[in-house]
């Protein structure tokens, strides 16, 4: 039976699991939902994914939803590339950077991305701002790590990189935004602020299928 | 070379490592920073983990930091008993119950605990409130998965047990504070709230060397 998997365009957890799904190769089914037409508060999708968020995975009979938790499952069941680390060590560090960025990027990011994306709490400036310094704070030592190496870890494409990418891409688009330039939020032009993101962001963009999963309504 | 683990005494992230080293039956040094006296803000502690937290885990030259990162760095350099399932589905499961930890209960929890234990944003009620009924509804889905097996993912202890336990704890032990009582925070007594919680409570407690692992000044 095909992998199904259900996203909603421009959620950097959905993008996590397409470029899984990629780059291991596997083929599977788009399921797009419009969250703006409620899609993913059906019944039918509450009893795939009971909190009602992107994405979920179904392959087979199996469900799953969290996106780590996803390109975890698909890792050991699809194991070709291996995602994880080719040792405890690489493993270790791998979830490392995956458990900073929960901790450290993804926060931050939605005291940004929220206000400018939807235009509510546009007021708060002092949290956006410190939000930012947050952010700025987590892409320096990548940038510092990304001097010496092309990947965040091991010297090929991981998890790692996976799952900060969309995040990056998140805060970038953002960024971009007529309504974040009075915040002056430092991270444009990318090139000149973090050189060496913005040469990973380029080798990740350069994947096979890349396009495929670069959300639609970005384009 | 001996494994050596930074801790501090209370830390339910540093709980959950040292969980892991015992159900694995690995020795190891104990390292107890004291917070209070800045013993993890000396340079010394800040090569190993520049963020200066806990826990730490250095085993002969490597050296990583956040809690699940090491218990996937355990499991995979020491697999006896493994932690992370024994098949692709239990693996995602596992990190997927990791995941909903990290995303409801770390976040939630903070904003009851810190308070509670420190008496700072004691005003913030509304927020402390939602914050319980945030962990309250976890609690329910858990103790609802719990009626019907003994362990959160499979039939045996897992890193998903390992990794939602010391958060439990926090939680119930700040509930027990006479700063929480005005709340009303509805996880006491947990036996009558929680029933099949409580019970999974007792299984952890019941294992060998469990009070090796207790928080000292908890005692």
């Amino acid at each position: 039976m095909a992998i199904e998997l259900y996203w909603g365009s421009g959620s950097p957890f959905a993008w996590r699991v397409m470029l899984t799904l990629e780059v291991k190769g596997l083929t599977y089914e788009s399921k797009l939902l419009e969250f703006s037409k409620g899609e993913n508060k059906t019944p039918t999708y509450l009893r795939l994914n009971p909190r009602g968020k992107v994405p979920t995975l179904k392959d087979g009979d199996f469900v799953l939803y969290e996106s780590l938790a996803i390109m975890s499952y698909l890792d050991r069941k699809y194991p070709t590339p291996p995602l994880f680390g080719d040792t405890p060590e690489e493993t270790g560090l791998i979830w490392r950077v995956l458990a900073e960025c929960e901790s450290y990027v993804v926060t931050a990011n939605n005291k940004i991305v929220r206000p400018i994306f939807f235009g509510q709490g546009l007021d708060k400036t002092e949290e956006i701002q410190q939000a930012a310094q947050t952010v700025r704070n987590e892409f320096k030592l990548m940038d510092e790590h990304l001097a010496g190496s092309q990947w965040l870890v091991g010297d090929k494409i991981s998890a790692a990189d996976i799952g900060v990418f969309p995040l990056v891409q998140l805060i970038l688009r953002a960024a971009s935004k007529e309504a974040a330039q009075p915040f002056n939020l430092g991270f444009l032009p990318l090139a000149h602020r973090f050189s060496h993101i913005a040469r990973w962001v380029q080798r990740i963009e350069a994947l096979p299928n890349y396009q495929r999963t670069y959300p639609p309504h970005w384009q």
